[in-house]
């Protein structure tokens, strides 16, 4: 990707809040400073089903998602390292079968940390998470009322929506 | 997968010791008794390219040595919970890439710990990298010298020869 391959055009964002239980989902277009609500969601594969199954039903799960909504980058929250370390390892886990899903498709895969994510969607880095929600209702009123990870999914996306020429620009450096 | 399933003929084994940075595959023949060694590797992703790309690159990898050594069954090292929490999540990451490729081939995938792998290949639960290789090449003369990374690889895929059906009967009553 070059400088000139990132799009001034409108733009399809998914955004994804990673984790093995529950992993949200949101994509928007954002055209100029405008933002629009797609479509947002939970994936939450069987907690019986090997361990191996639930990272694949994650991965596969949101490569149709993917797809089905024509998305053409992505962008997922950073994780905070656990207190508890065998979470930590579990969440690597699902946070990598979500990451690998756009990855496969071709989409550039940017990362936010949670801090950054609440400043520019709240405005303050120590929001909680009814802010985060209300503040997702107040940009995209079409959304309806949203659940905590679809919120979270769509802030992420709505940081990328601000963030993604900077982002996208570092990504390229960092590959070069 | 059910008990019939459950092969009683030769079987080829897909062993991996994962890591972001190297990744050691092994692929064996079990059959009664016998092991016979097929092929083994190392898959080594840019250290300089974006996050999501490392990954994908695992994925991509190990996919392709299952499918063009035919693989049947996978088996993976369960690995340990680092001191530093942040090798620990991008160890999570890598992991699940890892299992994710003999997964997405519909394998299923048996996981080991480090020492139950010790033990199945050289008789102790805290053998030396250097005990591993030595036993490997021992119990298959044809690999020729293995580096550690795939030397590892190979003793996951010797341990599961050695304990599949049990793994794979636990796996199937854990997820029914």
């Amino acid at each position: 990707m070059t400088n000139a391959m990132i799009q001034n055009g409108p733009v399809r964002i998914l955004g994804l809040d990673p984790g093995l239980r529950r992993t949200g989902w949101g994509v928007i277009v954002s055209e100029g400073s405008r933002l629009r609500w797609i479509a947002h969601g939970v994936v939450a594969p069987d907690e019986r089903a090997p361990f191996a199954e639930r990272l694949l039903h994650l991965l596969e799960a949101v490569g149709e998602i993917c797809a089905s909504h024509g998305c053409e980058e992505a962008a997922i929250e950073e994780v905070f390292v656990n207190v508890n370390p065998a979470s930590t390892l579990k969440l690597g886990h699902a946070r990598a079968a979500v990451m690998l899903a756009p990855a496969r498709c071709g989409l550039p895969v940017s990362e936010y940390s949670p801090n950054l994510i609440k400043k520019a969607v709240v405005g303050a880095g120590h929001a909680d998470k009814g802010q985060i929600a209300f503040m997702v209702k107040r940009l995209m009123p079409a959304s309806g009322e949203v659940k905590a990870d679809a919120a979270d999914a769509l802030a992420v996306a709505i940081t990328h929506a601000q963030l993604r020429k900077r982002t996208l620009l570092e990504n390229l450096r960092g590959a070069a």
